[in-house]
């Protein structure tokens, strides 16, 4: 080939590349204007999630779904019926975990994902997760009713196991998924009957051939009621969450001299009750410098020998630090400890902080949040940023992919709660969010 | 008869009296010259309580030998040889309280009492309780072998039941005794297994046929370990108690509302352990300002539900208060209630005060006390006077008989626990001071 046919050639190529590039564009463009008035059936999202609900319906309007037991596969079951009804591929990995797909225009471009998770507490509610998974398919369904077609492909996915309740650790289908957990630990883990998670897998029928592994993810959203008040006080319908916070288990162990509440004089005691006072005042004081993010919660206390009449020989104090800023929350873990040392230094005690749990601050992907305040600002809807104070599937799926989260109100903030309940108009607005941040998404290459 | 006559009758009988009189005085000034430089032999008394702390001798030192078991029998068995022994003549109520007389020169004068009780605690020492009855023993002992005669009669009693370890309530053999309880009540308590105190003493033996009903008492001694490290810490070898600690026994209960540790903003939330810091320390301060007798403790704490990433619902929280002038404990429990109403208010929490127990504070009979501190001065042991800070046979005993108690040191103020150690020096001494308080009683009219 001569040097004008290669220059000839050369010209015609970058000819077709600004021809694409036009036409992708014009394709976003036209896209971005097909629907930017659409909004997803509330009402049919409803129904689905009053459906879903009768699958282990609680005495008290909650739902007793846990994960991998009969009822679950039942739920599972319900969903993939759902899904196949609309033209999605469903694909389920070594966990458990169920991908549903609704090819895009390019199926080489990786998926924009959302979902959450169909297992509940024993008593739980009818919407944490559920919530998050049956909005993604109304997202789906929509888009199907429309005949609208996205750039990318776009998956509906229901993780596994993750409230935790009848298998520990919580949310280990993500945490496989992202690698945090490898699948040997995850299959391994057993309820309190033995059970193991790869037995009950197998059992149900969901223990997929596809290897529980992340592929590369355009997106990932995951809409969630707050499961904390902030919405409801602050009047705001959609929280755009930026991050989860960090948190820090301890158990605090004080331990002084046991004696007898009588004849032992208050000036010889040693008495881990004392410093209780000063440890939970100061940690409380803590949480206000901290303010409004810092959160500190003593769950649990007990003392040991537990005798009416008998000074304690040991008091066991659960203590959770969260902030959403993990070098405050350094800061919080640093002025904890010096507390302690002082206040079991002074009441001359022996003091022991346990490490239970360490979970860094996590920080949404910008991309994903701007996703999401675009959607949210389109729609008009009264919204704020916060953060998540309860752990998500999106915690660990985030290490793996850009990801952000949507929050709408729950009533009283109560969840993990039979009571656990929610406005119709939240439902959908919700809804009409993660349809939005998903084709903001999704439709752009 | 003639007026004369009358008049050398009257004048005869009132020579008669005068005779009577200074012959009483003088068999008084006699035996106390006698008995003044009596003392008791302190091996002897060591050695019994050796050999009764073999019968159900713990693992580590201490004593098992829980009320009304086979063990209790063989331990009572075992006491009413060596009375037979010194030729005492022992009768049982039925109650199972065993009282073990020594004649006096007067048996129509009411007796001098002394002693304890034999049962112990699970885990229990070798020395509470079990530490009176024997120092009684060996003043009949030293008695008998000195042959010295008393005007009145002695008893060594053994009260059945005082730790009600096994049978709740305790000291329940003395409290029917003195009319607390009726005798019914006494034995149909169940221990564990449901077996009665009734069931028990007639499976034993011990039921007898007196019964269980206080007679005239010229005065009752008991002698004990300290079980509380005042004397140690003073270095007293005597301690005359000149009364018991009122108690008051309650559990606090704090109400709030339980929320998610994560989402719930602190300012918001109606945590019951934001009120435990303030009302611990306040009630601190108040024995501080009641010292050195006031004694506060918190035996117990626990939440519910005891989550440790829950806000708790409720937590409660054992009080004791005492404090041995029920003037100052009224004050103290009217502090408390002020003190939850003002910090429940201030955190916005629903508070309920359980009353558990209220035992009035105990003033022994200052003759009593005198006759104990008359004894120690003559012996010249280092002494002081206290309170005791744990409830005693001698609490129900004082409500129907003038009634006071001698401690001596045990080590660290340990007791309930195999760990209880007393010195032989200690043991001796306080034998000593029993059998002068009692000759102090027992030798005048």
């Amino acid at each position: 080939m001569d040097h004008s046919a290669l220059g000839a050639l050369k010209h015609f190529l970058n000819h077709c590349k600004l021809i694409l590039k036009h036409a992708t564009h014009r394709t976003y463009s036209m896209m971005k204007l097909e629907t930017q008035t659409l909004t997803a059936n509330g009402e049919r999202l409803w129904q689905s999630l009053e459906e879903m609900a009768k699958i282990g319906a609680g005495q008290n309007g909650g739902c007793n779904r846990q994960a991998l037991t009969d009822l679950d596969k039942q739920g599972r079951d319900l969903f993939i019926t759902w899904c196949k009804k609309i033209g999605c591929t469903v694909t389920i990995d070594s966990m458990g975990n169920i991908f549903s797909r609704r090819a895009g225009i390019n199926n080489e471009l990786p998926p924009v994902i959302t979902g959450s998770h169909l297992d509940t507490q024993p008593t739980g509610g009818k919407y944490d997760g559920v919530y998050g998974v049956l909005a993604g398919l109304e997202v789906l369904a929509t888009l199907h009713e429309h005949d609208i077609q996205t750039l990318h492909p776009i998956e509906v996915v229901v993780w596994t196991n993750e409230e935790g309740a009848r298998f520990s650790p919580a949310m280990i289908g993500s945490g496989v998924w992202a690698g945090v957990f490898d699948e040997t630990y995850g299959h391994s883990r057993t309820d309190s009957e033995g059970n193991t998670i790869g037995q009950e897998l197998d059992r149900i029928g969901y223990k997929g051939s596809q290897p529980a592994t992340a592929k590369p993810i355009k997106a990932a959203f995951e809409l969630h009621i707050e499961q904390g008040p902030i919405l409801e006080i602050e009047q705001k319908q959609i929280g755009v969450v930026s991050g989860v916070q960090g948190m820090r288990w301890y158990d605090l162990i004080l331990e002084g001299q046991p004696c007898h509440a009588g004849p032992t004089p208050m000036s010889v005691r040693i008495d881990p009750m004392m410093a209780i006072g000063p440890i939970t005042q100061r940690l409380y004081q803590l949480a206000e410098k901290f303010s409004p993010w810092a959160r500190v919660t003593f769950g649990d206390i007990s003392a040991q020998p537990a005798a009416r009449n008998t000074v304690p020989e040991r008091i066991t104090l659960a203590v959770d630090l969260r902030h959403p800023q993990q070098d405050v929350l350094q800061e919080m873990d640093k002025a904890f400890r010096t507390i302690v040392n002082q206040e079991a230094h002074k009441y001359k005690l022996a003091s022991c902080i346990r490490d239970e749990w360490d979970s860094p601050a996590v920080q949404f992907n910008q991309g994903c949040i701007n996703a999401v305040k675009d959607a949210v600002e389109d729609l008009g809807y009264s919204n704020m940023e916060l953060f998540s104070g309860a752990g998500h599937d999106s915690v660990y799926v985030s290490q793996v992919a850009p990801t952000s989260m949507i929050f709408i109100p729950c009533e009283n903030g109560i969840s993990h709660n039979e009571a656990e309940n929610v406005l119709p108009e939240d439902v959908t607005a919700g809804c009409n969010v993660l349809l939005h941040a998903i084709l903001n998404s999704a439709i752009k290459a």
